[in-house]
């Protein structure tokens, strides 16, 4: 039978996009099916009382030399964001915005491409409708979105969610009830699927 | 060339334990060496900012997962320890009049197993002199390193050297002067010495 994976991810986590970068091949792989659930990692740490990894200092600059190992092995382009860490509250809304009008697998694209391939400001409202437009999407529709209320408690749900299932970072994983944390995880992903 | 690989490690860390039961094997397969570094993991988390990762509930709870599934990857026995976390500062002096002594290897066995094999509490001054009664090794004179200004002094200075190479956890690696965290970048280790 086919299986599922909650995928929990938001665009500010560079090993977030490492993952998405990755995850829809292994799924495809064994016909399983990629649930995407956008959410909120600062709220995620806020609950947990998580810290991210960059707070300690030794810990943030083995986690770039970590970045570089990995995108190297999966032949991904990636970069450090210049504006690391992003506000992406407004771009996680987004997200919810477009998975309803069903261009999410798009909006990703766009969302993590622009902030880890092309080193652009997603926090930047100007880039953001910039990095939309070149995309071909109904910026303002979506700028709207940003400020919907329900999309808003969609957002703060999501997270409450991805709290309540055992998580206190990204990306996680969900395959059969179990989690896995990291995109250094996606091993034992593929083999939860297989 | 044979290539050398600094393994840091403290028996108070349950993914020391799975590393330790591998790297050795590892090293053997292509004639690498590993240069044992006993060091305090509580002074490397004073010293750079981090924190254990149970220091987050969520995280250690996963954690637990996650070391049940390496350990059974390992094929390795491992269980929790009831007196986690345990304070290793005399352990860890004595590992280093353990190597100074030639008995190292037999001193990580008997502290590793005991700890998180057999589920002691090795905080407990009696346990730790009956674990090192029966690997027959001479208490007393463990005992009384433990208490060596001299061995506390170079506990300092492995703990200093560790952090100053960018360690901020354990266990940790260095080949080539690049670093690995955790037992879960052992693929990694493995690459750098092939």
């Amino acid at each position: 039978m086919s299986k599922t994976i909650d995928f929990y991810y938001d665009y500010g986590s560079p090993a977030a996009y490492l993952a998405w970068s990755q995850i829809y091949d292994i799924a495809e792989k064994h016909s399983a099916t990629v649930v995407r659930k956008p959410a909120l990692l600062g709220g995620i740490f806020k609950e947990t009382g998580n810290r991210p990894p960059v707070s300690v200092p030794a810990k943030g600059k083995y986690m770039f030399h970590d970045l570089v190992r990995y995108s190297k092995k999966y032949g991904v382009d990636w970069q450090m964001n210049s504006a690391f860490p992003i506000n992406t509250i407004y771009l996680m809304r987004g997200a919810l915005y477009a998975q309803k009008e069903g261009f999410i697998e798009a909006y990703d694209e766009a969302c993590f491409n622009a902030v880890w391939r092309d080193n652009k400001n997603m926090g930047d409202p100007e880039v953001v409708a910039q990095v939309f437009a070149e995309a071909g999407f109904d910026t303002e529709a979506i700028g709207a979105s940003m400020q919907d209320p329900e999309i808003k408690k969609q957002l703060f749900a999501v997270t409450a969610e991805a709290v309540e299932n055992g998580l206190f970072g990204m990306p996680s994983f969900i395959v059969d009830g179990e989690l896995y944390w990291g995109q250094d995880r996606l091993d034992w992903v593929e083999e939860a699927i297989a």
